[in-house]
């Protein structure tokens, strides 16, 4: 896959050490995420919609209902921006001003395209569940017309866009570190709690294999 | 503080019996976040920017560098969207379609205003701060001039917005509960780890006790 050339909108420009452009780092911090935050514009009122996402080869993908206004205006192929976000830290410093935050962040621009033909599109939803959760599409009810019809994925090629990642200690003023105040880092992580049965389970309650490590997906098990 | 009155771009279509629009509702949803997704427009172009923000009353404010592009063209009064987002669970239905997240959002319209004077811009940082960790404004090294000038801080009337939530169980289609596969909710929270020290640590190196309990920002204690 190819690197991204930073452009006017892409470069990071504040505390621009923090930005990256090569395809694996943006690639490694979209591929642990499930949420991202979908930017839109309708009559010059910016919008910004969480949804699920999941990444395959150069591109991104969003579904969710037909209805959908974000979906319906996107697929115009007006222009978009898809951040994902992961807050991994809280950085404690000698100053206020000088507190922050360890995170890996991904910013991406473009327009999404719609994936109109059936089996492609059935196939991208696939991918996307089984991404998350391996072999339970085969498991599953198997998918109906009327529920494929009823269903928009966008996708969007992952060309121009950033990551910004931050990490580590405090970077405090070299004369502060003689202040005599608590300083450092408070991790943040992402947890899944034991799996919950649903109550109207027909077959066994124990939660699938596939339940018991969800690291790809940037959770950690308590 | 009054509740909101939904409007065109407020209201939530999809699912609406998801969407919630009194005041104390968004509030609680606000109250437990640390990042929110802060959506502008350039030249046509949205942007979703992800920084840090806080509740004070009925309105929501962000910072950071003043030589921000983010903070400089909302400083404008254009139009804003700010988005907040907390993932709760996997929701594993029968069918894919029914797959679902739980969540709880809040979607903010307006436009932001800069806090111009000194005192007010240093009152509400402390009030940033003291709400994640309180009593340690008074700890460290007190604010510099230049510190207060570098630092923009723009705020944003909780007007218009929507909160949009799903907890619970999966919705299946009521012929497919007999179908025989696992279904049900896999819970996620955010989780502190122990505190990690800085290696330049001049004081005690023991976390200081408002960290050992941040539920007020969302975050359990392992």
């Amino acid at each position: 896959m190819s690197d991204l050339i930073p452009t006017q909108r892409s470069r990071v420009k504040r505390l621009h050490e923090r930005g990256a452009y090569d395809f694996d780092t943006i690639a490694s911090i979209l591929d642990v995420g499930l949420l991202c935050h979908v930017g839109y514009v309708i009559d010059g009122q910016p919008y910004v919609t969480p949804t699920a996402y999941w990444r395959e080869g150069n591109h991104i993908y969003w579904h969710g209902s037909s209805a959908s206004r974000m979906l319906r205006t996107l697929e115009k192929g007006v222009g978009a921006c898809v951040t994902v976000s992961h807050l991994d830290g809280l950085v404690l410093a000698r100053s206020g001003f000088n507190h922050s935050i360890n995170y890996r962040s991904v910013m991406l621009f473009g327009r999404a395209h719609k994936i109109e033909e059936e089996g492609a599109k059935l196939r991208a939803l696939e991918n996307f569940l089984q991404r998350m959760f391996p072999g339970r599409w085969q498991e599953l009810r198997p998918p109906t017309k009327k529920e494929i019809k009823a269903t928009t994925v966008l996708g969007m090629a992952i060309e121009e866009g950033s990551a910004k990642v931050r990490t580590g200690w405090p970077h405090d003023d070299e004369e502060d570190y003689s202040w005599p105040v608590w300083a450092g880092v408070v991790p943040v992580r992402a947890v899944v709690q034991p799996p919950l049965p649903d109550e109207r389970l027909v077959g066994a309650k124990d939660p699938p294999a596939y339940l018991a490590d969800l690291g790809h997906l940037g959770l950690q098990t308590k």
